[in-house]
């Protein structure tokens, strides 16, 4: 999906870059603030981040996706009202608790929202809010609302959305940033991922920026297609996360754009954060594309590519750079006995890294293949799992993105047209050694 | 499902209630012979073992159950067609190589039924084949042929089936039996587990020898009623494997048992067989029943139950003794958001540990019921990870089942009558040492 193939040597090279990315568009300033608290639910101090996302005067013109899991989290709730408002005048998001299924949930999101509204002079009902972070703990409201002024006086358009990108991570190890430029104005998009990530109508949070003139229909409208085929085809670990939304926003300071070129651009954007946010995934060696054809729809063509990307034997198999391609038959063969049975597969063709492994209904196996596998495989490895100092918990030991290389992995079906592409990842020690105690 | 609730201090003790568990229904011997092979796809020698199942004389009352992959392994689609065939007289497994889509594959199982047949003076159509292993490689006929008189030579009821249980393991750290014994006779299961598990109308290999008279009919319509809900309702890594393969095999040399009595008693054995995979499963340190109760119909409460089952991010909590109760309800907000729409889940009431959590649509939760819900994590633990030798490369520090605990999670849709039991366990790093290069 990325147009870019970018290579970072360190992490101050990677930070050079998003630096080089992160000019905000007309109209827009970020803020942030950070503080210290102790969860009523557990006896460890946390913290916290708040950030501000503002626009110089309210714009009509915005669009929100968001999760489709049925127990969303409160600023989900508010922000599908919001979407009625007139207009958008800021963005506020925590990390660290995502306010989901919390008693008062809703009212400490609106809260959160009036006094946005009151230090910004604008309507409580044109703050849309954002949570991410532990599920099922109450945002502590007490300790937010004296801290929020910090965020508020902080705002800035000094080192463009960067400080942005930093303060909505959670387990990240990197802010991720991604722009165009096009004549008449910029699309700037920020993403935090890192777990719980299937999302299924948007991402976990996606803030996307534009001084582009595009009307409040046509943005929607763009949003959508672009999400269809980005955010939606990504897959860390197959759990749809409660919060996820992604936002466009424009302040339309800029030039005009059709909506043809605005909605191929923001696609763009959306695919490039899109595939950051799988490098970046929780414990992620490998980025993995796994490439669709010849399906009879595209339903079908996701859903194949999704039972691979989420079989925890072949994930198993990618961390290890061992190509064990009888389990992405097994995978294959899962989804289509148990939920596509009339899809004809006797015509199936793969290949992984360009390298034909099945044809003719039979696996194409020799020992010279297996070499060639094992090379494309560690050629697109972001970093080997170093041994834990207490001998069990695994930390990434890289903080920025080496490259932007993935495996390939074709799946052509041979009986129809439709095609999809689907991003995965890999499933390794520093996955379970993240999520075996994330709360603590 | 199980009603045995056992402690092993060691192997020792493991291995000596096997050993009491194992004697064999009238009319049945079991043989097992073991060689080294050079695969033809990869240079490393590996070992096979053939298990010879037979009766003394062929009988019509055998029942067999299948994966549903789209990509059946070439002894699933001879074993479809011995389902038509007027009895059976054995069964031959082999373990390390499935014979899965490999070119030839029914030739291949065909050839090693002949052979059986020939030794034995039966007709090959009365032979099933099995195999399990890596999927893709192709069976080494040329090397399993000679190998197999020695498996013939070998069959005896002297050690009862124990050699058979153990001959078809290949990850699994310990074989697994379970009986039961009635007026007229015994109804004797065993199975292999581990990897590779979200059976769909049977599991890995299980094989379930009785001497009670059943006809075959009656013995077909109880295998599958016990199938489904004990085998169909377990998840280890939601890969439905392309070998899963269930067989019931009556001698009739017993005496006569109405069919509610020996359909109760079966699924009594598969209930057991069931936990047994699950706690044998790679990796595991939990069992997790997942009681979901008050659904619309039995699909749904499946549908939900194996939703939470299959989240990674609540496997790995559980791994953790992590009480992330929050990732329960994502969890299921991911499955009801996606898949049942209609779905009503105000009313949803979970426990873990019969310790309430969520009700009245918001969480429940203070610092003491994160104790308590702590506490009744690790006494369910059959074991911790140990640092591995080499920093990486995590290995079970025991190859017996400690106990028979297991995590409860009740889930009360509150909307119906209906439910299910789904048991599942959690993911840890020996999952990801173990399949992060399971064929080398």
């Amino acid at each position: 999906m990325a147009t870019t193939d970018l290579i970072f040597a360190s992490r101050d090279a990677h930070r050079a870059w998003l630096t080089s990315q992160a000019k905000l568009p007309k109209g827009f300033r970020v803020g942030v603030t950070r503080f210290e608290f102790v969860p009523a639910e557990a006896p460890k101090p946390a913290k916290m981040a708040i950030t501000v996302i503002a626009s110089d005067t309210p714009s009509p013109a915005f669009a929100a996706m968001f999760t489709r899991n049925a127990f969303p989290g409160a600023p989900v709730i508010v922000g599908r009202q919001r979407l009625g408002e007139a207009a958008l005048g800021a963005i506020v998001i925590n990390n660290k608790i995502s306010n989901v299924c919390a008693p008062g949930g809703v009212a400490d999101s609106e809260a959160i929202c009036a006094e946005a509204g009151r230090l910004l002079n604008i309507p409580a009902s044109a703050v849309l809010p954002s949570s991410t972070g532990v599920i099922g703990w109450k945002l502590p409201v007490a300790q937010m609302l004296p801290a929020m002024p910090g965020a508020v006086d902080a705002l800035s358009d000094a080192h463009g959305i960067l400080p942005a990108a930093e303060g909505i991570c959670t387990t990240d190890l990197y802010p991720k940033i991604r722009r165009i430029d096009l004549p008449g104005g910029s699309i700037v998009g920020i993403a935090k991922g890192a777990g719980m990530i299937e999302p299924n109508l948007a991402t976990m949070l996606v803030y996307i920026l534009t001084d582009l003139r595009i009307a409040r229909d046509d943005l929607r409208a763009s949003l959508s297609e672009a999400v269809g085929t980005t955010f939606n085809r990504m897959t860390i670990d197959s759990d749809t996360s409660t919060s996820d939304t992604v936002v466009a926003w424009s302040s339309g300071l800029g030039g005009a754009v059709t909506t043809a070129d605005f909605t191929a651009a923001l696609r763009q954007v959306c695919a490039d954060l899109t595939e950051d946010v799988v490098r970046n995934g929780e414990g992620v060696h490998h980025v993995v594309r796994y490439r669709v054809s010849g399906a009879p729809d595209a339903a079908t063509a996701t859903a194949i590519g999704k039972s691979i990307a989420n079989s925890p034997l072949f994930q198993c198999a990618l961390c290890g750079n061992d190509p064990n391609v009888g389990r992405l038959v097994a995978a294959i063969g899962k989804e289509a006995g148990a939920r596509w049975p009339g899809l004809d597969l006797s015509h199936l063709r793969l290949a992984v890294g360009g390298i034909e492994v099945f044809s003719q209904q039979a696996f194409r196996l020799d020992r010279s293949k297996e070499t060639a596998l094992v090379a494309h495989m560690k050629s697109a490895e972001l970093y080997v799992s170093v041994p834990p100092a207490d001998g069990l918990t695994f930390r990434p030991p890289v903080s920025w993105p080496p490259h932007e290389r993935s495996v390939l992995v074709e799946i052509d079906l041979g009986t129809g047209l439709a095609s999809a592409e689907v991003l995965g990842a890999d499933r390794t020690h520093e996955y379970i050694s993240e999520n075996a105690d994330y709360r603590s």
